[in-house]
């Protein structure tokens, strides 16, 4: 049975412990409610806490990796999608999302969320003020923000559901 | 944890019953095992074969779809990896493989057996002759036949793991 | 003899006279530089008007298509890499780009430049305010900002030949 | 003006002096009609051969990345499309190709020939015996094969245009 897919994006290095443990949280909400959740796979920052936030709560992951092995992937991703395409997998990772949550992040992130804001899918901001810059999106309702991990997961049942 | 992942591949259209049946006994044999089945998700011959195989077994199964959003994808598909890199995801089907098994095809299975072999992944042949063009590949051992769906099992055991 | 690719971003609606005059510019002074002007090869907007610029001055364009063939490419357009990857090839555009001018765009034009300097491109945003988003990669070098064509030709001498 | 694309494939490693020696002389035939070449960009047999053939002859060559950058790409190469994407951009060399020709080689050639003919491309195999493992795309007119440079020159005038 299809099975609904939740995208956590967002930054690699250098996040706050707060933006960390918000990450955990909504890996554990999107556990909690059995969707899956899909990300980049790297072992590191907003990606390896989600996994793990995920994953000590019995849920599933998907990482799609940039590499063209699954060797670097983060050890709580449980199926990895490997691509060999470097970052031109961030398109994959948006497409593949039924809703897109972005915690802040820098280029690559930001990649990801004006790729899915032009496939037309949802995107909600989790603490992360993007500026002016996507406020087209914002009007005609594919881009909104949230600042707790429980709001993200209202705005994705209400949104999409 | 991370799962053992088969790629299962082969035609879409004018596949004989026999081929057919052999699809889907090998996607229930997988399931069996625990492995995740791994495929291009068309609703179609060998693909939708092996996935109600898996399925009726409590398998988990994953679509690589060619397409830009996964409604045409099998329903017998649990999580859609959507491209929208048409027959370019061939080329991720066999990387996020573990071992692959083609069943026979025309040009798309052709290319995704070439891609694997060019990648180095181990690649069985169920029931599909290929003639003598990959025999440099079944020298050095990257590529074996089978007849049966549990020939295909017991080489994949042996062959990898 | 490998040729120097200046790759020229854009929206294709609702693109001002302003802004398409300056694409018409931006196009013409590449040509008459020896540079080959590649875009993602859309008959519209910034896409259509640079490429009419080069063409119009003897140059040589190169469209990366998101389609699977290349008929509906601008006929600005003299070679088209086809690559049926949808806006997955934004990716392609950037890292096959040896500097990239951005004019004003939405969610796409904001994706290449995310995906340019994440790539570690230059970029320089040509009229286009792109608010704060981007800062860190203006401290470091990699993200400049033009008035005008020929102000961003010489950005171009200057920041990387 | 849209430029008339061939497709050149085949192998990298150990090829005869026989096939590098056609190799040059279709690259030299496809410069001497004006037509674009275009390859996998690798400095090494049958890809290095043609584009050398093109180059002495002042043809346009386009060399079509796996890397994501372009520094180790054939000289004899004038527009390298990089793509980041490893063998995927196989698909993108056949999908860009007006008509392909190929020359002896593994699977990597072999996967090219495979995703031409499914994406209905035209295909001749120059001093290429691929068994009968094609002989349905022979039939219906997409494969056909040549001995000479100049028999391939032929087909691609008849076949295509």
């Amino acid at each position: 049975m299809r099975k609904f897919v939740v995208g956590v994006m967002g930054g690699g290095d250098n996040i706050s412990p707060e933006n960390l443990a918000l990450a955990y949280q909504l890996g554990a909400l999107i556990a909690k409610e059995g969707w899956v959740l899909l990300n980049g796979g790297r072992p590191a920052g907003v990606t390896e806490a989600s996994a793990k936030g995920a994953k000590d709560n019995d849920g599933l992951t998907v990482g799609i990796s940039p590499d063209s092995s699954s060797q670097g992937t983060s050890s709580y991703i449980d199926i990895v999608i490997v691509t060999g395409m470097g970052d031109g997998r961030n398109y994959l990772n948006v497409l593949s999302s039924d809703i897109i949550v972005a915690l802040p992040g820098k280029a690559g992130t930001i990649s990801e969320i004006a790729l899915a804001l032009k496939s037309r899918k949802k995107v909600i901001l989790l603490n992360f003020n993007t500026g002016k810059l996507f406020d087209f999106y914002r009007v005609n309702g594919f881009l909104k923000s949230a600042e707790t991990a429980e709001e993200a997961i209202l705005l994705i049942k209400g949104g999409t559901r």
